[in-house]
């Protein structure tokens, strides 16, 4: 697939995610207007819908029809956009810019962002609980949920978040750097992948490839985040520049150099396209997603 | 159904709960201890165990096993522990005592408190989606999914809360309280019943007197509650006596007086009755539950 083709069918997943999430948001009731308002503005505000991306992208590889597809994606981006609302918290990270706007708990209160993101949790297994079936496939809609909960949970993306903050402060190894983003961030990445797998009934040995290209990705995605904290400018960034090295956090650069992490992003592409290269259907979207990971400049 | 008799059942629930729980949190790995530490000090810190109670009390009324009501009960108190954390946080009641000890970010830090409830609410979900099913019995893991999901996102508790901060240092009407109630602490007590109703596959008239018989005993519940802000003392209530008062809520001894508060759970009561009355099952603990529910003291 050429880069642009890889552009174009990108744009169009953003453009689907999105509008299916306004549709949600819509649905809801007037009841608590704050609230509703505190999770529309941190769930509309821009994101580069990465992981929705990559559940469409998986889903098509596997011939799963969009339809199928939207509530998977609709519902990663609720856990993944209700995390960045809790890890903004003055408590947390203590962010006031996020995508260049002013975080949720600085837009509106504390109190609104964390019920806010409390919500979007919830939403988020409110619409794979209702997800519609594909004909002549089992019911997935367990299959998909246990996915999602335990990617977010203790085991995945909330241990992770622990590990992060014990971490601050303080000197880790690049092993427990490691540990640390593969359940912070490649959790929900690999969760992306996962799904769609499970709805396709996916052999257990293509799963695991899956999960090698997740995992390569995943790491690749955080390296590369920690090279733009130094190397991009706060405005294409959408946050301060240098925010990492303030907060004292440890990330790849410091730990292996600027030289030492891009040459990491570039072994990780190298694995995640042999992963795919294990896999028999036409992986050329997901090698245009790995290279878009470690070529991005935002 | 006696007094005492109802009384070794429900305890015999709490006991059956607790054990499923501490199971649940033995099974987390020790990826991250402290958050761990933080979710079992939470959910395992001497609770009332009612929603679970009325699951397992509603369950056996439909003839489920106890086996199969396990996930639900377990499930319905993650909901609500991760609730308690939240709402105890600074931001939100800024409460430093629950049940006698000190609240989850007071005894650990804010960060943890709001990972713990985080994760504990991905737990419920977990729970569920790998909950065993009845024999001859149709999947209905995503219906008990999409109950617990509604009850405590936007629509239910979520909502609620967001409701009751509103209301805070404002006069409200009797109207709006009940609003407040019934999205806030009714919504869980309905999935309580409405859970076991959909594995029974219950005819739809039934599960509306299910919902009344909730209805009525959820802001009984509540009323109750702030009546014993009253008149219990601190050490029986596990929090500080008149903390309502102090945080200016509205609460119904202040809008009704405290002898029309005690007719208005009198009045719940009686309608609670009257719903399960309609229903062709031996209702005699869910009886006992409504008396459990207006004659406590704390």
């Amino acid at each position: 697939m050429t880069h642009s083709g890889w552009h174009e069918e990108f744009e169009q997943y953003q453009q689907r995610v999105n509008t299916g999430l306004e549709h949600q948001l819509q649905q809801l009731p007037a009841l608590a207007p704050r609230l509703k308002d505190a999770m529309a503005y941190a769930l509309l505000n821009g994101g580069k819908r990465v992981r929705p991306a990559l559940v469409y992208a998986c889903g098509r590889m596997l011939e799963l029809k969009p339809d199928a597809l939207d509530a998977p994606a609709m519902a990663l981006e609720c856990i993944h956009t209700y995390s960045l609302i809790h890890d903004d918290l003055p408590a947390m990270d203590n962010d006031e810019l996020r995508r260049g706007k002013p975080t949720c708990h600085v837009a509106f209160d504390e109190a609104s962002a964390i019920l806010a993101g409390d919500a979007l949790q919830a939403m988020a297994f409110e619409i794979l609980a209702s997800m519609p079936l594909q004909q002549g496939k089992a019911d997935y809609r367990s299959a998909v949920i246990s996915i999602l909960a335990k990617a977010s949970g203790y085991r995945g993306m909330c241990g992770g978040q622990a590990l992060d903050l014990a971490a601050t402060d303080k000197a880790v190894s690049v092993t427990e750097l490691e540990a640390l983003h593969r359940s912070k961030t490649g959790a929900l990445l690999e969760a992306a992948l996962l799904m769609p797998a499970a709805m396709a009934q996916l052999e257990p040995d293509q799963v695991a490839r899956l999960a090698e290209y997740a995992g390569a990705i995943g790491l690749a995605f955080q390296v590369q985040d920690d090279i733009l904290d130094i190397t991009a400018d706060t405005q294409t960034l959408g946050k301060p520049q240098g925010s990492d090295v303030l907060m004292k956090k440890s990330t790849y650069p410091a730990l292996l150099g600027l030289e030492g992490a891009k040459s990491l992003t570039e072994r990780l592409y190298q694995e995640a396209l042999q992963a795919l290269d294990a896999l028999p259907y036409n992986t050329s979207s997901l090698a245009s997603f790995a290279d878009y990971i470690i070529h991005r400049n935002h």
